[in-house]
C-alpha cells in the first residue's frame, strides 16, 4: 500500500498526472471519433461511480472510527489513477487476450505476453492491497472502494481480473480463519500482489454439490498433510505471473463425516515457504490441462492434480478439522458480490462500445430527419431504447453491486453490534439477488450491445461479441444462477423467521413514500416502485408459508421479481439524490440519472408484472413434465 | 425429386430402412446414455413435427387442387427419411465445422471436410427440390413441409443450412421475376441442388439501408450488364461444395433515381453458362475474404469483388430496370420467415442437449429423494423449470413458424382469390413477428440449454455453447429484430387501415372462446390467453392512432407483446387440439402437449403484461437521454 499512499500525498506529481491524463483523454476521444474495428474504447466512469458509491453512503462509511483515516477525496485518487490504469494499460489487451487465450504447455501455463507488463503494473502501483487490513499492509479503503476498482478491471479486462479476484477470495480466509503466522506468510504477499491465491472446490463429480468432493488429506506427525486428488475448473490455477500460487483447497480427512461436514480446507502453496520466507521446493501440484471456453478465453481454467508424483502434495490446514464450509463460504460470499459485478463491469463496457458506434455508423433517415445525409443510427428511436435500456440497466447494477458492498463494510465496521448485525444481515439477503440479476442482465446488455453494432457486432474484430461471451459464465460460476435462487428461499428467506424480508420491503416502501412526496415530478417513479414493492411483499409471504417443494419450484421468478424490485428501489433513490441535487456529479449528470431512472421505472421494472405469476404458480406442470 | 418420388413408392424398402432406423434409434439411444462431451445428440423430432404440422392445417392444404399428388402419407415419408439424414450425416459435422471453419485460400474458399459428403447426400437425395414447383424439378410439397424440412437442417447444422437457404430465395426470386430462360437455366439447376444461389445486398456503407448501396451495373449492347461493385456479408458467397454458383446481385444502373427506387437486380452466375448449358467461362466475381464470426463459423461469410479485373463482372437483368426492390422483397419476405425457423432448429437441438444431459448428471438431493445417491438433476424442480421453459418454448415457436408457413401455401394456392387475399395479409403481419420472436428465443432457450449444463456448458467441447453463438446471428441478419419492429409498425399494422391487425386479434379471441367452452381443464389457458389478446389489442389500437415518432419509440415492445400473444394464442390452439384428441400422435404425446401448452400459458405468456407499460410509455425518456 506504501505505493498508493505515497502518491496520493504527492499532490503535485498528481496534479502533472492529471494533466497527462487530459491527453490521455484527449487521445481517447480522438480514437473513438475513429471507431475502428478491434478497438472497443474505455474510459472509466468515474463520475457515474462516484455518483453512486456516494448513493452507496461512502461519506457515512468514511464516518466511521474504522475508516478515519480515509476521506473521500482520497477515494476519489485511488479511483482516478486506478481508472487511468485500467482505461490506457488493461483494456487494450482485451482483445489480443481472448484471440491467443492460454494454453497449457509442459508443466506451465502460457498467458498472453501482454499480461505480463499489464499484471506488473497492478503489483507495482499496489493496487490490490486497496480495500484489506493496513495491518498487513492493506490500504485499508472500505470494500466499496474496492468493488468499484472491481468494475473497472473487469471492463478493462475479465480474463485478467480473475487472477486478482480469486486472490481477494483467499486473502479473506486466510484473514478470517488462518493463525497469525498463515497471515503473515500468505496473506501479506497475497495483499501486495507478489503471489496470487486459487479457490479448489470444483471435482468431476462435485460442481454445486461441494459435499460430495473426494480429494483426501491425511496428517502426518509434523503437523502437515498430505493432499491427493484432482480438481478441475481452478480459474488461474497455475500461470508465470507470480513467483507463487497459494492454493486454497477443500478435502476430506479419513474418516472424516460423509457430505459437507467432512471437510476440511487447506493452504497448498505451489511453492513451500522456508522459515526465512523464501521460496523453497517445487510441492506437488501440478496443471494437467487447461479447458477450451466460451469466453474468458485467456484465464487459464486448470485441471490440477495434487500428489500424482509423492505421497502427496503439503498442505496446512486453515481453521479446524471439518470446518472447511466456513472457510468456502467466507470465499464465496465475497466471490458471489464480484461476480455481479462483472456483470457490470461487461455492461458498462458493452454500453460504452454501442454508445461510440451510434454515434459514428450512419443509416437510412431518423423521424424528421433532413434527407440529405443518412442519420447517425443514435438519432433512431429503437436504437435511442436500446442505448437508454443498456445504461439504466447498467446504474441500476452500479447501484445494487455498491448497495450489497456497503452491507460488506457496514456489517464489520458500523458503530453498534446491533448495527453490523442488521447490515449482516441485509448482506445476506442481497448476495444471490446482487449476483443472480447483475449477471442475467450482463448477459442481456452484452447481447443488446452485440445488437446495437448490427452484423458488424457478430465479426470478432469488433470486440463487443467476446463481451458477450465472457458474460456468460458470470451466471454459472461460484453457484449458477438457479443454485442462487436456492439459496434465496432456502436460507436467505427463512432469515429471523422472514423478518429480515419484510424488513427489506419495509425499507423499500419507505422511499416510496419518500418519492410520493417529493413532488409529482416523481409520481410516476413512486408509483412504478410503489407496485413493484406490494408485488414482491405478496408473493414473498406465501413463499414463507409454502412447502419446501413449492417454493423450490418457483424459486428463480421469485429471485428475479425480487432483484428486480431491489434495482428499481435503488433506481428511486438514485431520483430522489438527483432531484434534490443530493448525489455528487454536474447538474448535466444529474439530469440525465433522473432520465435513466424514469425509465427504467417505465421500461424495465416493469416486468415484476410478467413474473408474478410465475413465481406464485407452484409446481404441478414441473411434475407432470416427462423428460426421457 | 425423381429420387424422393421413387422412394416413396418404394414400400418394401421403405419397411426395412424404418427397421435399420430402429437400430439407428437404438445406438443413438445409447450414445445418449453415454453422453460425453462432443456429442450432443441429435434426433428428428418427427412425432412433434407431425403434431405441429397437423395444427398448421397440413391435412387440410392437401386436400386444395394444386397439391392433387400430395397426401399425409407422402408427407410423412420425406420426414422420415429427411430426418434419418439430418440426424446420422449432417448433425455429426456441426461441432467439428465450428472448429474447423471456412476460410479464403487464394481465389477460393476452403470449408470443413466433412461438409463434402454431408452436402452431396442432400443433393443426391433431391432434398433440396422438395417445396418447389413440379414444372422445374420439384417435388411439389406444401411450403410448410420445407419449413419442416428447414427446421431439422438448422438443428443439424446451422452453417452448413445456410448455402440451400440461400438458394431457395434464389430460385423464389427467379421463379417470380426471371423470365423462362432464366428460370430454365438457373432455377432448375438450383432445385436440383447442384449450383447454389446468393443475396448480393449489403456493402460496408449499406446494411440495413439498401438503397444507399453504390454497386453499378452498366447495360451492354447485346442486352448484359457489366456489373462493378464490392458486396460484403454474402453468405456461401464463394465454396467448392457445387460447380456454379448463381449470385442475385443488387446495383445501380446510371441515371437511375436515387434511394430504393433506383435498384436492379442481376443474375451473375460465378461461371457463365453456354447455349448448351455446359459451364462457359470463369466470370469476374472473386472472394475478397471471409469474416471471423461469433458463431456459424464454418458458414464462409464472404467479401465479394466484382469487375475488378475487367470492365465488370456479366450479369442478367432479373425483372425491370429500377424494380429490384420487388425482386429483394421476394427473397426477404420467406427468408425472414425461415431465419426464425433457425431459432426453432436451435433450440430444439439445445434442448435435446439439456434433457440428455439432466438425465445423466448427478448433483445434490433433489426434494424427498432418498439420501443414498445423489439425485439426477433432471430431478431438481429449478431444472425441470429450466427444461419445461426450453420445451414449452420451443413448441411455441414451431407453432408460430409453421403458422407463418401455411399462409405462404394458402397465399398462393387457396381456392379463391379472397382466401388466398387474406392469407397474404396474415403473412405478411407474421413475419416479422415469427423472425423477431422465435429468433430472440432463439437465443434465451440456447442459453438455458448452456445453464441446465453447468461449467461444463461453458466448455466447447460439450457442444451446447455453439448452439448459443449460432443463434446470436438470428436476430441480426435477414434485418435485425429492431429494423422487423419498424417494419412491423411502420407497414404491416396499417394495412386496410389497421383491419388485419384487428382481424387477427377477432381470430384469437374466438379461440379463447373455444377454449373456455371446452370445460374447466383449459379454463387457465382461456384465462391467460384472453387477458394478453386484451392487452396487444388495447395497446395495437393505441399505436393506430398515435403518431409515427411515438409508434418508432415503442416499436420493439410491441412486437414482442403482440409476437408472445400470438405464440400463447397458438399454444392455445395447441391444448384444444390435444383435449379433443384431434392432433396426431400418441395419447402421451397429447397429454405432454397439454403440459407444455399450460406452462406457457402460465410461465410464458404472463410476460405480457410486463410489456403493457413499455409498449405504450412513448417516447419522452428516449429524447432526453443524451449519447454523447
Amino acid at each position: 500500500m506504501l505505493n498508493i499512499s505515497s502518491r496520493l500525498t504527492d499532490r503535485e506529481s498528481r496534479a502533472a498526472r492529471s494533466r497527462e491524463r487530459g491527453a490521455a483523454v484527449a487521445e481517447a476521444a480522438a480514437r473513438s471519433a475513429t471507431y475502428r474495428m478491434g478497438m472497443t474504447v474505455y474510459a472509466a466512469p468515474l463520475d457515474d461511480i462516484r455518483f453512486a458509491l456516494e448513493l452507496a453512503g461512502l461519506g457515512a462509511l468514511t464516518e466511521l472510527e474504522h475508516f478515519a483515516e480515509i476521506d473521500v477525496d482520497a477515494v476519489d485518487g485511488v479511483l482516478d489513477e486506478f481508472g487511468r490504469l485500467m482505461a490506457d494499460v488493461w483494456a487494450p489487451t482485451n482483445r489480443i487476450g481472448d484471440q491467443t487465450g492460454s494454453f497449457v504447455r509442459g508443466d506451465e501455463v502460457v498467458v498472453p505476453a501482454e499480461f505480463h507488463g499489464a499484471f506488473a503494473a497492478f503489483v507495482s502501483g499496489g493496487w490490490g492491497s486497496v480495500p484489506f487490513d493496513a495491518a498487513y499492509g492493506g490500504g485499508g479503503f472500505p470494500w466499496v472502494v474496492g468493488i468499484a476498482q472491481q468494475e473497472m478491471l473487469d471492463s478493462a479486462n475479465l480474463a485478467l481480473s480473475l487472477a486478482p479476484l480469486l486472490t481477494h477470495g483467499a486473502i479473506d480466509a486466510i484473514g478470517h480463519h488462518g493463525t497469525e503466522e498463515q497471515r503473515e506468510v500468505y496473506m501479506t504477499r497475497m495483499i501486495a500482489g507478489t503471489w496470487t491465491g486459487t479457490m479448489n472446490l470444483t471435482e468431476p463429480q462435485a460442481g454445486s454439490d461441494v459435499g460430495a468432493l473426494r480429494t483426501r488429506a491425511i496428517a502426518q506427525p509434523d503437523g502437515t498433510y498430505r493432499i491427493t486428488g484432482q480438481k478441475i475448473f481452478i480459474t488461474w490455477g497455475e500461470h508465470p505471473l507470480t513467483e507463487n500460487i497459494v492454493h486454497l483447497v477443500l478435502a476430506r480427512t479419513p474418516d472424516a463425516p460423509a457430505g459437507t461436514k467432512g471437510i476440511s480446507c487447506f493452504i497448498v502453496p505451489k511453492f513451500l515457504v522456508n522459515d526465512d520466507g523464501s521460496l523453497g521446493e517445487r510441492n506437488d501440484v501440478r496443471v494437467v490441462s487447461v479447458e477450451h471456453k466460451l469466453g474468458i478465453t485467456a484465464s487459464p481454467t486448470c485441471v490440477l492434480a495434487f500428489g500424482d508424483h509423492s505421497d502427496g502434495a503439503i498442505g496446512y490446514r486453515i481453521g479446524e478439522e471439518c470446518a472447511g464450509m466456513r472457510v468456502m463460504f467466507t470465499m464465496m460470499n465475497n466471490a458471489r458480490l464480484a461476480v455481479g459485478v462483472q456483470g457490470l463491469g461487461l455492461a458498462e463496457r458493452s454500453l460504452q462500445a454501442a454508445v461510440a458506434y451510434a454515434n459514428e455508423r450512419r443509416q437510412g433517415y431518423a423521424p424528421g430527419a433532413p434527407r440529405n445525409e443518412p442519420s447517425l443510427i443514435v438519432e433512431h428511436p429503437d436504437v435511442r431504447r436500446n442505448l437508454l435500456t443498456m445504461r439504466s440497466i447498467t446504474e441500476a447494477m452500479r447501484n445494487l453491486s455498491y448497495y450489497t458492498a456497503q452491507h460488506v463494510d457496514l456489517a464489520r465496521f458500523a458503530h453498534t453490534a446491533e448495527q453490523r448485525a442488521e447490515a449482516q444481515e441485509i448482506l445476506e439477503l442481497m448476495i444471490p439477488l446482487s449476483k443472480s440479476w447483475c449477471t442475467d442482465e450482463g448477459e442481456r446488455v452484452t447481447s443488446i450491445g452485440v445488437q446495437v453494432h448490427g452484423g458488424m457486432g457478430y465479426i470478432e474484430e469488433t470486440g463487443v461479441a467476446q463481451l458477450y461471451r465472457d458474460a456468460k459464465i458470470t451466471q454459472i460460476y461460484e453457484g449458477t444462477n438457479g443454485i442462487q435462487a436456492m439459496d434465496l428461499v432456502g436460507r436467505k428467506m427463512p432469515m429471523r423467521a422472514g423478518a429480515v424480508f419484510t424488513d427489506h420491503i419495509a425499507r423499500m416502501r419507505a422511499t416510496v413514500g419518500e418519492l410520493a412526496a417529493a413532488g409529482a415530478d416523481l409520481g410516476g417513479i413512486a408509483a412504478a416502485v410503489g407496485a413493484a414493492v406490494d408485488a414482491a411483499e405478496s408473493v414473498g409471504l406465501g413463499l414463507l408459508r409454502a412447502d419446501a417443494a413449492e417454493v423450490l419450484a418457483v424459486a428463480t421468478p421469485f429471485q428475479r421479481l425480487l432483484a428486480l424490485t431491489t434495482a428499481g428501489w435503488l433506481m428511486g433513490r438514485q431520483a430522489l439524490a438527483a432531484a434534490q441535487g443530493a448525489g455528487r456529479g454536474s447538474s448535466d449528470l444529474l439530469a440525465q440519472k433522473l432520465v435513466t431512472a424514469r425509465f427504467f421505472a417505465t421500461n424495465i421494472l416493469a416486468e415484476v408484472h410478467g413474473l408474478v405469476g410465475p413465481a406464485s404458480t407452484g409446481a404441478a406442470e414441473l411434475r407432470a413434465a416427462r423428460f426421457g
